[in-house]
């Protein structure tokens, strides 16, 4: 692999230990033994791509290359063990994990893309990459998707993923567009979380 | 595509539409923003028929053909933005979501029978593609699934998949056969919401 | 099909059906009628082998033989009925649930041998074969995952898998390694259940 490869293929593995940890700190307000915690942040870490591949019929990416499997479970257990001896603070995750929605969103584009799947569809395929791992993880512990609400998640990562798709239609080569595309969610998410930046809600009157 | 194949594919973007409206207003209970509001609907809209597609091995439907994806989209995002002027009263929706059942249980039991797959698959297939969506939407709401009990749905649904079997099965042609099961699941719908008509149920003893 | 062959079919069909009762058992605590109650049982009783399925791009076990939907509809509605009559004690389910636990680890982790995936996904495998169907039942049901704690239940699954695959390695014949493996699991579940074996768990100081 080149320098960019590996830089990505290493960004790609923090981004599933983050998502992997980020899983065990939300099921630790459940009584879910080390087997639980686990499910809960493989689900986390592998749910969003795994999604994708099913979708796209392609195989499974920690089917074809099991670091990304070794590298959850190893996350997960470690998140588990320092649980339980320090009070890790939520906040400590903010970072990282916006850097793995970044990379997430623009790698399930990306992969979209070179499928020839319609605009739409490639722009969805990288939100789910990047979304549907929170939503699984909080399914399982019997939760309301923390990110259906609050600072702005999902939509600088759609934002970015059209963007990406735009840029790419109109010859921007491959590096500069990702790199464009993944600054922008990231900027989106980081300035979301700054300025409590959120959706319309409705409280209904069904 | 042909009068009859226009009509179908009409219907089929109503069905999508008004199970998007369904999920919105499935959501409304909760404190979602528009994504989390969206991301239901696209799971009540498209779940089904991309369960079926997944476990038939076929290219998901929204996939090859992206109106699906952006009808979903529109008109969650519709309702979401009516739902928060004006009272809709969920009764609005029996109607259209009957018709979308019908609708969705025939093309579902269809494909998988041209798929040469067993009759009782083929009969699970038309009920996956009817009800599952709604599953999805009650599961990321945090509900228990609305059609687990209540007027009879799934139970027409699976007749009427049933019926098209059979139907074909003695060699009926592929219109009149529709027709049949159509109007058996939607009749079956209306006088069980009209009657009040259940299945029996149990408070567990355990 | 030879003795052997024959043997386990009958065994998995009986696991199918265990976990299919074990389903409507769980269900029965919610107001469901008798399609919510087969809908839980059939993803008890399929939902393990149909994620394996999904994943490893094969056909899905009960489209190949609708055998096991028909045992898996049956099953459920017998439970069904007799749940409206007597009081079943869960305990009955305890020893031919820890069978479909060894028997479907085993076929799951063999399968996955077979079309070459790496060793850690292979035993993974197993283990979504043996425990998945238990989670979607509890997410369909509303509550918290109940394999998430209590006595240990993947983790003898994980480690019969993962016995397996080594045994594979090293050249020990099909039959054997099998026995070997299946015997380890169902092992370590009784003794689990017997002496109250768990895994650590935390209480969260987030």
């Amino acid at each position: 692999m080149g320098k960019i490869e590996t830089l990505l293929y290493g960004i790609g593995l923090a981004g599933v230990a983050v998502n992997a940890a980020s899983g065990v700190l939300e099921a630790g307000r459940k009584p879910f033994d080390m087997f639980g915690m686990v499910v809960v942040a493989l689900a986390a870490a592998l749910g969003g791509g795994t999604l994708r591949d099913l979708l796209l019929d392609r195989t499974v990416f920690w089917i074809a290359d099991q670091s990304y499997l070794v590298c959850a479970i190893l996350a997960g257990m470690l998140s588990f063990a320092a649980a339980r001896y320090w009070r890790l603070p939520s906040r400590l995750f903010l970072l990282p994990d916006a850097l793995g929605l970044a990379l997430f969103t623009v790698s399930g584009t990306k992969i979209a893309l070179g499928l020839g799947v319609p605009w739409l569809v490639a722009s969805a395929m990288g939100v789910i990459t990047g979304v549907v791992g929170g939503i699984l993880r909080d399914v399982l512990c019997n939760e309301e998707p923390l990110i259906f609400n609050g600072p702005l998640y999902a939509t600088p990562a759609w934002f970015g993923a059209l963007l990406l798709v735009g840029l790419t239609q109109i010859g921007v080569a491959a590096v500069p567009a990702a790199l464009a595309a993944g600054a922008f969610v990231l900027l989106g998410r980081l300035l979301a979380l700054r300025y409590d930046l959120t959706l319309p809600t409705y409280s209904a009157r069904l």
